[in-house]
């Protein structure tokens, strides 16, 4: 089946990292900003360019499509091409151009699929100037309302419908993905496992469920140089208690799970004062249910009170674990065999538009490794060599879904191939 | 030698806290701010319907002086006029204007003292608008530099110099504090103690050294779904367990020690981000230095590396014990006594100008009971009789040295009383 053009995907991803270039080798390419339309430009001049069909739908996601030589449903195959501030030159676009990437292959090699190929980009995955993240693959799996999406607003007070309307990118409802014979999605792994294990590929069998709640322990303030220890309700103290009872318990669950106090705020948070609140997060996942379970049971099992101090908690979001479909990674698991790249099983920590997708069209997701698992920041790096690996796995996943299925309807045909 | 008047001396508390009012009932009276000038004019005007001079030094602190009979240096009461935002009604306010109603007290019982009683108001002692506290007394005493001073700059940018200029109030060095027989302040606890023992007075014979330390714990940021547990650098969690530690080690020390970690902040703060560094204070307050000192050393052992996360740390600044004198705090507490008011010897655990003056002045306080200990707050609360039994001991033990040290000069002389 071949291999890819890894020179010319290098090409396109440094031509794409000076849409929105920072000083530090990032970028920031904030959904619908001016850098995000130049480079949503630049992909649509080389999707024509290449002959293929480029539809826009009422929440801005670009498809563009290389015709099929059967009325069938597209394999698609994309992710998004907007940034955090500040982020990397491959969160998101390396899935775009990888895509686009496989598309020119299968030029190159004069192959003509049954199967339509899709290459899309999902507005606004980020969620960095609009929240929330994963928007329009949100609205299209009908998990997010397109009238309160329209509603979201940046920090200068634009709506999301205002940039919408200013981009040019407002396309119509009818363009909206309906129906796919499967999606699959390639993103650098924004985690240290790949690299660690030393593996090429990591065959994405899920994202995890998660659990974030909030939690305060209220004291009372007062002046840190007259209130004698034995008179005070130090919520600073309970806090740190608290968060080592958390830590103690946490580390009994499984090996697997994961578990952030990521932000903490202590109130009037002035040296000489004591502290009458403190406020911290904690966010954890896996990818079993009953685990989460257990992280809420620990939570809600926390004495009320704690040196003199009460704890309250409220849970501020969930999300459940997503589960891939399995032929979609067997194609993927395969595919690294046959090129001989080594493949590590895996479920994403991370959300992607991928697990929203999934609710409605059979999904997976390919990652390559990232060094030291930076993501959302400048110094973000996945090499070329590894980007190229993945584009190679995400062909040849391709041309295996077609000529699967093409088999199943007629065990006769095959994938023509105009140069043998 | 009589009491005070205590229903003047709450008529002009309730008067002074229109100067500044907040809707809470507490005052927002920054230094040479408009309201702090209302209140320095009214107080101006009531010192001089009482026949008292009126003088200003360089950095607008202002002495108003009632006369002795002889050529002697003064007996010096007060406290200062401004507050902090949103403050409360008694801190500062009530030490001048006791030590006002101490001079009227006087004054209605016809008594001609040898020395003069000068009233002061000490400026910007709270360096809620211009950095740092005790601003004026420090100058005074040469702990600060008045050049540095004045270009102390609010946080709309004008300097203490501009503010002084245009306040009205700028007078000249040749009127400053350069000797007097004593000085003594009365001021709210700003603490829980008198309250909680259930005394009158808090004889006031010193100020807590200090010293605060700002510690960090130096980890590595990554995301917080896709980081496994094991290789992470997390700031949060092992900040958590240096503070627990260092509770446990404080706690042994000294039952007097007080310490307060109050500013705590975490980078980036983002509930899904492990935290690369957290910062946090440790400001720690007792009397005896080799207390402070087993403090400081509790930091410096604490280990290098907590959970693969670096620990730094930094001394911000510290403050030496200041011991009030002996004879004065005798006198206050002979005052007491003689009043039928319980009394409590203790030390001051927040700062005051007193601790500045005593560098060259033979000063002491007189605490008064705060209700909870709340300072700094709009519900800050002492009773008018509390006030009032603050006000009887002033002017006691104002008669007290007077008559002591005029015994001093001559044995046959006496307090005169032209009413006996």
């Amino acid at each position: 089946m071949g291999k890819c053009n890894h020179q010319r995907l290098q090409q396109n991803l440094e031509l794409f990292s000076t849409y929105g270039s920072t000083l530090n080798q990032g970028v920031t390419r904030l959904s619908l900003s001016q850098e995000d339309i130049q480079a949503r430009l630049k992909f649509k001049e080389m999707c024509e360019q290449l002959g293929l069909t480029v539809i826009i739908d009422d929440m801005a996601t670009m498809y563009a499509t290389l015709p099929g030589k059967k009325p069938l449903p597209p394999i698609v195959i994309g992710s998004h091409l907007d940034s955090v501030v500040k982020g990397g030159r491959f969160d998101g676009v390396l899935g775009v151009l990888t895509a686009l990437e496989v598309v020119q292959s299968i030029q190159d090699q004069n192959l003509h699929l049954d199967y339509p190929i899709t290459i899309v980009n999902f507005t606004n995955e980020e969620g960095a100037r609009f929240e929330p993240s994963m928007m329009a693959s949100g609205v299209l799996s009908n998990k997010f309302d397109r009238d309160k999406m329209l509603q979201s607003t940046d920090k200068n007070g634009e709506t999301f419908e205002g940039a919408l309307e200013k981009s040019g990118f407002k396309g119509s409802e009818v363009n909206r993905l309906k129906e796919a014979l499967a999606y699959i999605e390639l993103h650098i792994e924004q985690g240290p496992i790949l690299e660690h294990l030393g593996r090429d590929i990591g065959v994405v069998e899920g994202v995890l469920g998660m659990v974030c709640y909030e939690i305060s322990l209220h004291g009372e303030s007062n002046h840190a140089g007259t209130t004698p220890i034995n008179m005070r309700k130090d919520a600073m103290f309970a806090t740190s208690n608290v968060i080592v009872e958390l830590q103690k318990q946490l580390k009994e669950l499984d090996d697997e799970l994961v578990y952030t106090i990521g932000r903490i705020n202590a109130y009037p948070n002035v040296h000489t004062v004591i502290p009458n609140q403190v406020t911290f997060t904690l966010e954890s996942r896996h990818k079993d249910p009953a685990v989460i379970k257990q992280v809420e049971n620990i939570i809600k099992n926390l004495p009320d009170e704690h040196q003199h101090c009460h704890l309250t908690y409220e849970k501020l979001w969930d999300r459940d674990t997503v589960v891939f479909k399995e032929n979609v990674c067997s194609v993927i698991a395969e595919s690294c065999e046959n090129l001989g790249y080594s493949a590590h099983h895996m479920y994403s920590g991370a959300g992607h538009d991928a697990q929203f997708i999934a609710s409605y069209i059979p999904s997976a997701m390919i990652f390559v490794p990232s060094k030291k698992g930076y993501s959302h920041r400048e110094d973000e790096y996945t090499s070329y060599e590894e980007c190229g690996k993945g584009a190679d796995v995400m062909l040849h996943a391709v041309l295996q879904l077609a000529k699967q299925h093409v088999g199943e309807e007629s065990s006769n045909l095959e994938l023509t191939n105009s140069n043998s």
